[in-house]
This record gives C-alpha cells, structure tokens and sequence, in this order.
C-alpha cells in the first residue's frame, strides 16, 4: 500500500468512526402511545387527523415515538374519550371538549359556544388570548393536558323537514345538536334530542325527530339526510366554528422526553393547521353537490337569528353567575371576540363581501 | 454485601446499559444551517417567525439540527434571498415570492396578487389545490424548494396624505407598493414607487411620494405613518392575504436525513399557523391605537374598487397569453378563488356578518 493510500484509508475511517460515534439514547426512547378519538374512521376529516398527527410524530422521531389510533368502541365508547385519559386508560385522546358539559359547562369553550368565535379567532384566542392557559387550568383537575388539535370551521345549522321561519315554528321541534346549542334552543321552544351520529339517520327516517345538525357539507354529505330533510340551514350560530382537542395524560405527559413532548405540540399545531385547509377544499365542492341532489339552502331568519342571540346572552349570565371557571373562560371569549369583529369588519369583511358581490355579478 | 442487595445492583446495571445502548448516530448528525430573511428585526411578526421556526427545529431535534437566521444585509440585501438560496450561498431564506416578478411575473402567485385569495383560501390551495406543487415547478427551475412560512392575512390599502374619492384622483399619485399592485394601478393612472422600508417615511414626510402601503395595522404603526398621512384606506385589493415562503436550496434539501426534511416541513407549517393568530391579536388593539393617534379610516370607493378589478383581469389575461407558467397559476388560483367564495358566502360570511352587525348595535 503506498503513503498515499493509506492516508486516504486512514481519513475514510476516522470519517466512519466519528458518523458511528454513539448518540445518548435516553435522547430517544422507543415509546409506544395509545389514541382514542370519539370520531369514526369514515370521516377522513377528524379520525384521519389522528392518523396523520401519529404519522408525523413516528417521521419526526425516526420511528422511535408510535402512536397507535383506536376508533370509538375499540378501547372506550366516544364520548368516554376524556375520561379514558383521565384515568390514564390510554396515553391521549381527541375529542370535541363539549362532549363533557356534563362534569362542568366550562368545557363547552374548549369546542364552541353559541355565538362565539370564528375560525381564525378561534385559534388566536387559544394561542395568544389565554384560551389555552384557562383550559388547561379546567382540564388540569382532572389529569388532562389539552392542546388545540383542529378546527371544523363554520358549521351549517343542519338539515330540517319543514321550513323554519318563525321562532314560533321552533316550538316542540325535536332538534339532534351537539354541545350548549340544546340549552340556547329550548329556551325557544326546541326539544334537544343528544343521538350518536350512526343514529341521526334512522331518527329522523322514523320521525323521531324532525331535525338534525352535524356538521358541514362535506361530512354531512356522508349522513345522506338530504334525501329525508332537504332543507339545510345557515349559519350554525351555535358552531360559528368548532375547534377539537387533543387530550393527553399529564402524568404520562411529564414522562415524556423533552424533544417528545415538542414533537407532539409541533405535530398537533400542523395537523390543526391543515384540517382546516382539509374542510374548506371539501366544503365547496360539497355543498354544490348536495345542491344538485335536492338540498334547499335557507338562511335562518333574523328574528331566529336575534331570538337565539337574546336567549345565549341570558343563559350565559345565568351560568356565570355560578360558575366561576365559566364565568373566567366567558369573560375572556367575549372580550376577544369583541375587539376581533371590530378589525374583521374593516378589513376582511370588506374585501370578502366585495369578492363574493364580484362573483355573483359575474 | 447481601444476595438481595447484589442482584438489585446488578438491576440497576443493566438497565443503565441498555438506556446507554448507541443509537445509530447517522439519524441525528449535527447540522448548522443559515436562514437569510428580506424581513428586518424589529419586525416581530415576519423576522419573529424566522426565530421561532429555528427554535422549534433545534428543540425537535435535541439541539442537532441548528439554524441560524440572518436579517437583511447581514449576508445578502432583503430583495437577494432568493438568489442567495438558489446559488447555494445560505441553505435556506425567508422572503416574499413576489418580490422576484423581475425574474418571471409568475412568482406573484406564491404570495399575492390584486382580488387574489384570502388567508384560509390561499393555505388550502397551496396545500391541497395544487399551489404548492406549481409554484415549486417554477421555483424548481431555479434549485428552490419552497414552503409556505405564513400570511399576514388581508392587508390595508396604505396611508394617503389627501383623501381618494375616484378614479381621476388616482392620476399622477406617487404610490409606494408591492407585487403586481403597482402594474395594476399604472394602468388606473398611478405612479407606482418601489421603496424599501426604512426609506418610506422619508420620502412620504418630504413629498416625494403621496401615499404608501406597508401591511396592517400592527406593523404598519411602528413606521409611523399616522402622522403625515392620515388617510388609512382599505381593503388592501391587491392583498386580500399575503403569503411569506422558506425557500430553500433543492441540492442542500436533499442532503438532510429524512427526519430532519420532516422537522423542517411541520415546524414551517405549525409557524404559518402561528404567525396568522399572532397577526389577528395584534391588528386588533393596533388598529385601535391608530384612530385615536388620528388614522382617518375609509373604504376604496366602489369605483375604484371596480375599476382595479376590471384592470386586473385585463392584465393578467394579457400576461397569461404570454407566460405559460403565469396561466397555469392563474387558472389555478382563479377556479379555487371562485368555487371557495361561493361557499364562503353561504356559512362563514353570513354568520361574521351577523355578529358584526350584533357589535355594532351593542
């Protein structure tokens, strides 16, 4: 072997060497999670959330960090999502927070509250208006840790038999809705019906009930209620837009190596991210579809409208008054809102209303 | 020593050794690579975002993969980013697709263009209607890969010192502005000026120019303007959202290990998000802070707005004709715009419209 060979060998194995050097491993453990979602693996929009949150977790951690995705009924039913992870039954969990007003009307904030934010306040107000702090202090009484994990956007107000005019014609109308919707709208006369989403279809086949509210076009599309209650109503004013959760463990979350728990605040941000991106791509299309299969779009009418908006306020002040933890997370919603609408109607609202009249001259 | 107290010991021992196993060291070598962004430091929302995306990447990848960020002519002026990635001179940059139209009018796509999308809109069409795939055919031609690195949703119109009522007041008017906002308004009569930053309130205060747009109140505040010209106008047509990118060199892209693609492409994506929530929280109390300082806030006449709309689809069509790339855009851009408005308008329109109209009757 000549000098020369040999140096360059020589150089080639300090090169491997120095590449093979051993990393300190407690940097990255192996850890294998468990996910329950409340939301069926038909709807790619929510339970296919979870599977890329899990996919971009195992990427990020070069397959060192799996999370594996059970649908509800697979470890716990779904609207025992929250408590799964309370009681550390599994690692984390994705639900809508508004499932479990019934341990404290406070969760209801967590998803939407009638009349509350949009979309992009929604998320705003979570990150830098304190929404995430005062919810974690709720879900922190219970070993949860929540992060923002998605966001619906404006929901519609659901698909009706008859048409709705008048508060009048709300009066003993049997009403499938999620979340603080049912408390605003009895108030009016409804009578809120709570049905697993497998069940909404048969209901209102039978008659059971004489409306229903899921979701938006695209997922509503799935339930095929255009086919027996044709008119779909808008805005959902109780879901002005709908934000999901991620709940995790606390004590399995301080487990977590540091570079872990970044991976999935990082990942849940980018998944929230883009499932509202997912909504609006399926949306349009969507609601054109259902357009041509028969659904009748109506507007609620503004003495709905205003009734419902009288009756939220008032409901709101009673629960404040005592729930201090809702009366904390009310106080900081309305005060956002407020001081949002006022610099949306100048700048995005002019320039959205002016396009949509652009392409409706057209 | 006790049997007892031997065999825990030797417990211990083999656990220590297998945490301390080696990982293989070639997933997580040590990287540095150097951000070079257009946007100045004391701009929190865009250079901010630089910081936050490098912080991110370093706690993903337990301080392996170090990013450092450069402002504005610490290596490269702000309008060289571009080139600065594309010839290998830093591995990555944060800049403004339509600062480089000089190259090839079809870079206005990835951030702006006149009655173009709003924020929701141009995050969904990048990421699922194809934006993302065709601007980076055009960025490709150039070793740029390029990621979306957040919007800073609609934008003002710019501060005017004399108030512009029509179309004949636009004549002669020494406008500042950016993208292809400038070619729009010539054809309306404007004098379009390219200025940086820092030389706009100068040339503002002495008369060399009569009016300039920055972006929303936020930033727009910090440069002063309010108290030269005092005429805020809005919307901003030509930036009914402005998308910022990472661009980043395709040679350099494929050198890094898959996890660390990975980091670069989430921690982009969760900083996008982050950035619209943080400019929404700080537009709203800034645009309040302006009217009281003496901002005299007022919509683009209906003419105006009219005509920039009919002189934008005359210049862009005349553009298409010419610029495969620039129709292959446009179309893109355009069948999304339309098809997403008219759902926009059924949902999130009527219900922001309420609750605006709710505001201001309180």
């Amino acid at each position: 072997m000549k000098r020369r060979q040999f140096l360059q060998g020589a150089g080639v194995g300090l090169a491997a060497a120095a590449v093979a050097s051993p990393a300190i491993a407690q940097s990255a453990p192996t850890v294998r999670w468990r996910l329950a979602t409340s939301f069926p693996k038909n709807l790619d929009t929510l339970y296919g959330a979870c599977e890329m949150f899990s996919k971009a977790v195992a990427e990020l951690s070069d397959q060192k960090f799996l999370i594996q995705v059970f649908g509800p009924g697979e470890i716990v039913p779904a609207f025992q999502v929250f408590d799964a992870v309370s009681n550390n039954t599994v690692e984390m969990g994705n639900s809508g927070s508004y499932y479990y007003i019934g341990k404290d009307l406070a969760f209801a904030f967590g998803t939407a509250v009638p009349f509350g934010l949009n979309t992009r306040q929604m998320n705003a107000w979570l990150v830098y208006g304190g929404g995430t702090d005062l919810l974690n202090e709720l879900y922190g009484k219970y070993n949860v840790y929540g992060l923002s994990f998605g966001n619906t956007t404006a929901q519609m107000g659901g698909w009706f038999r008859k048409e709705i005019k008048t508060v009048e014609d709300l009066k003993g109308l049997k009403f499938r809705c999620g979340g603080m919707a049912g408390q605003v709208l009895a108030k009016l006369g409804v009578v809120p019906q709570q049905i697993p989403p497998a069940d909404i279809y048969p209901a209102l086949e039978k008659g059971t009930i004489d409306a229903a509210e899921w979701i938006g076009p695209y997922d509503d599309e799935k339930l095929g209620f255009v086919k027996i209650a044709p008119y779909y109503y808008y805005p959902g004013w109780w879901e002005g837009s709908a934000n999901g959760h991620l709940f995790i463990s606390t004590s399995k979350w301080a487990e977590l190596p540091k570079p872990y728990q970044q991976m999935v605040r990082i990942a849940a941000a980018q998944v929230a991210a883009d499932l509202i991106s997912k909504y609006d791509v399926g949306n349009a299309p969507a609601i054109k579809r259902l357009v041509v299969a028969g659904a009748q779009l109506r507007p609620f009418s503004l003495e709905i409208m205003d009734a419902a908006y009288t009756a939220t306020n008032e409901l709101f002040t009673e629960v404040a008054g005592k729930n201090p933890m809702f009366k904390k997370l009310y106080d900081s919603m309305v005060a956002f809102r407020n001081e949002q609408y006022q610099w949306h109607q100048v700048c995005e609202a002019t320039y959205d209303n002016y396009m949509i009249r652009q392409r409706n001259r057209a």
